[in-house]
């Protein structure tokens, strides 16, 4: 299958290689892909140079957001919370038209240090807040940006490391959720997931739930915090 | 051991009867007792009057909120959200000094039908918001208003059935999780936990993680209606 990766993130990377692994054929689309080949420094996050991910993955092909959008019969929007309506939104239609579009970001605003919010460090230093949150949510930002595209939120209970690998904690015995508002997306999205080891997938209900979704984050990072490992989570019936 | 409980709601009653069966001495707090024994309808949510209730336990004491918090060794916050932090303020700083209290409200905000909100119906028939929420926490905002108190927010991620009986679930093999600045009363809170059966128990980390377990109310929600069933959570490393 052909699936495009938007983002070239760490997040992205994984879902790269696992996919790659998997068989499928992985376009990766980013702002400026000569630009991104360019770079030769880590990011603010610590992550290597897209350079030395492409070198150990000559597989993966780097192309512009809407040339890997175009190509993807699946796409994965790797696209930060806080660009991601922007970069999507600019695309042209056509490109995502139909497609099933699997959002998987945390829309973390993260603050200045000093403000009023950060009582409370976290491995970044700060304690980041999330917009939208509550009464709206980044997956039905992107849906309604994009009507004619059918978005799926997953992955985002999770670190990515875990949800390409779920195996890593209990055998892999815990639980994935998705939320979105078109069933052949869901499926496509779960077939995906079964093909990552998920055995537990639960479908949270309509795009609406992706606040649900999205709002865990904070209750994730309190745990992993307090932790001081990753962790999985399942639901007992 | 005296514990107060603050408040006669579906949540207060289900820790009132278990705490009395477990043999702890049982005061109930209220705003006005003569009117919450003299009522006789249900309330909006369906529960039914105090007097039946306390007909079935006349071992527990109903007093006033001052009254209860002056008595109570331990105290529950039982409040809803909405109202806990003015009525909490309003009682003699000395009934709360030096005590624990421990806090489960879920800090939901329920909008009149009809506003920009309302696509995504719940079990309520509206969907409800949070405030505080993401920057803040209605624990936190207690801890501010009683700085002499020790508050410990737990509960918060189950329904109180579930919290005063985990077994319904996989045999009680899941996990609560509690968050506080005060170790002594997280001690009290987990010992309380146990009595009720949790053998699984995570110290979230300081009461600002109590946005995390606020905030995961959406997430606990969704599913219990794709579910159409209570669950519990277990954490899985």
């Amino acid at each position: 299958m052909k699936i495009a990766i938007l983002g070239t993130g760490a997040g992205a990377r994984q879902h790269a290689a696992r996919l790659s692994s998997l068989g499928h054929q992985v376009i990766i689309g980013t702002r400026d892909p000569k630009a991104t080949s360019a770079r030769t420094e880590p990011d603010m996050m610590g992550t290597e140079p897209f350079a030395v991910f492409h070198a150990a993955h000559p597989e993966l092909t780097l192309v512009t957001f809407a040339e890997a959008a175009d190509a993807g019969e699946l796409v994965i929007n790797g696209i930060d919370g806080a660009n991601a309506v922007t970069a999507l939104a600019g695309l042209p239609a056509s490109v995502l038209a139909g497609k099933t579009l699997i959002d998987y970001a945390v829309p973390y605003v993260h603050q200045q240090p000093g403000g009023p919010e950060h009582s409370w460090p976290t491995p970044w230093g700060e304690m980041p807040h999330l917009d939208p949150v509550d009464t709206d949510s980044l997956a039905e930002q992107i849906q309604r940006a994009l009507p004619e595209t059918k978005v799926v939120k997953t992955f985002v209970t999770q670190e990515q490391e875990t949800v390409v690998n779920p195996a890593e904690f209990g055998g892999g015995d815990h639980t994935m959720f998705l939320a979105g508002d078109h069933e052949d997306a869901k499926t496509d999205a779960r077939e995906l997931l079964s093909s990552y080891g998920w055995n537990d997938i639960i479908d949270a209900g309509p795009l609406a739930a992706a606040r649900g979704l999205e709002m865990y984050a904070h209750f994730h990072t309190a745990l992993g915090i307090a932790l001081g490992t990753r962790f999985g989570v399942k639901i007992i019936r």
